[in-house]
């Protein structure tokens, strides 16, 4: 049935819309393979949330996109990678069949690649800088480096609101970055799926001295080593289908959809969790 | 057994922390009643939410609520008041016996009685705007007032950050309500509780013509005329007492709860709802 397998598609889990981030890096980098993508919008934000109530959400939302046969699935939310990945693999990949990756490696894998002075910036909402998550994954593989962490928790309601370079946006990262830049970190790592819509704001408030790393693109392309190396690539030449599945409004996430997309979104399906 | 019922605890429900200046006017106009606040912190916010989902939430934790024995219950969740009132007094104050108000009505109230020339603007969430609540009942009562509304989204994140009067919230308010400016509105109704944290640059944004109704202290007053009208006042020369509980991270709560109240919070309490 291995033909199968390759044929199923990839599922990708977030709190809300930020994750579409992710799923357009994946569609971008594979647009041959299906995905189906889960939005957790009756209880987004997941930021301002405590870890046990982000595990708990979290766990029943992918536990309802694992009724669909799935080759594998993406945690795109940052806080749920940083507050239950270990519960979500315990729950959906016991036994390896069905492989669970979060957003946070692939972030500090890439960061340390690219870091030439061993100075890292991580910006996120408060659950994931407080968790520490980016933190911990880059100071166990590169204990020598430094990593300064920064909350940031208007950029996602900002980006919600489609203010991407406008004056606010510009007043609020200045802000929240200025402390950043007198670290004299080379690399900050966007850790929040809705950061990179602010990507513009943030590279002129850093300055061109600093990269940004881009957890999307670096967990796009960790899905297709992935299923490259387990052979579950899909084959054919024709465009993958994208399905949504959000718990609550989907109009307004077919409608901030199109900011994070730059396109109308497809079929948006109400599904409804009892917890 | 009227002294028991005059003895009773005041229930302010909110989706979270703002219902916060509700407490606080109430509070300043009672100092004697007991207070029972319930904030909604595990699905907080509301503003973005379905009305049907609001209705859900907003029913089961004031359900949760009423296990206390209470003398009223105030919505000060302006979403919850737009979107759900009528489901919550249905479940509530089916018999009269514990009366329920939202702040619409009130805030309504207020604005007409203050405005002289029958303009009225209206500033609160995208649920709360889309719901047209206010501008339902002022035009109920007053058919030829002029009612502009407009969604300040960004609002909550800001007053929740303690950004309240520094200069993203500055810019955030110009382009919000310019457009207001322009229709020579003489009241505006701060229609969401967080708003009244961030008056002063409010004001400021509309300049002096332009008087701001603030649906916190109005509905204090009607709290106040309905305990009275009813005998229920509580008698005692003491301060009352004021327990808080939350669905979830009440060490935020506490820690933010302060920015609304200007004092340190006492008991905050969690609840876990199982919805």
């Amino acid at each position: 049935m291995v033909t199968n397998r390759q044929e199923r598609a990839i599922g990708i889990f977030d709190s809300g819309i930020g994750g579409l981030t992710v799923l357009k890096a994946i569609a971008e980098l594979m647009p041959a393979e299906h995905i189906v993508y889960m939005g957790d919008t009756a209880r987004v934000p997941y930021g301002s949330k405590s870890a046990a109530m982000v595990t708990r959400c979290a766990t029943q939302a992918v536990g309802r996109l694992m009724t669909i046969p799935l080759k594998m699935v993406v945690i795109a939310c940052n806080t749920a990678s940083a507050c239950s990945l270990g519960a979500l693999v315990e729950t959906v990949d016991r036994t390896g069949a069905v492989p669970v990756i979060g957003v946070i490696g692939p972030g500090a894998h890439e960061a340390l690649a690219r870091s030439r002075n061993g100075r890292i910036g991580v910006i996120g909402t408060d659950s994931t800088i407080r968790q520490g998550a980016y933190q911990h994954v880059v100071k166990t593989l590169a204990p020598d480096t430094m990593v300064t962490a920064q909350a940031c928790p208007l950029f996602v309601p900002l980006a919600e609101e489609g203010w991407v370079d406008n004056e606010v946006t510009e007043a609020a990262a200045r802000r929240y970055l200025d402390p950043l830049r007198t670290r004299n970190i080379d690399t900050l790592i966007l850790g929040c799926t809705h950061y990179p819509l602010l990507k513009g704001v943030i590279a002129t408030v850093m300055g061109p001295d600093v990269q940004l790393i881009d957890s999307a693109e670096a967990t796009a392309r960790e899905v297709k080593a992935l299923l490259h190396a387990r052979g579950l690539e899909r084959a054919s030449g024709e465009p993958g289908k994208h399905a949504f599945m959000v718990t609550d409004a989907p109009e307004r996430f077919a409608r901030v959809g199109e900011i994070f997309l730059g396109r109308p979104l497809e079929r948006v399906e109400l599904v409804i969790l009892q917890a």
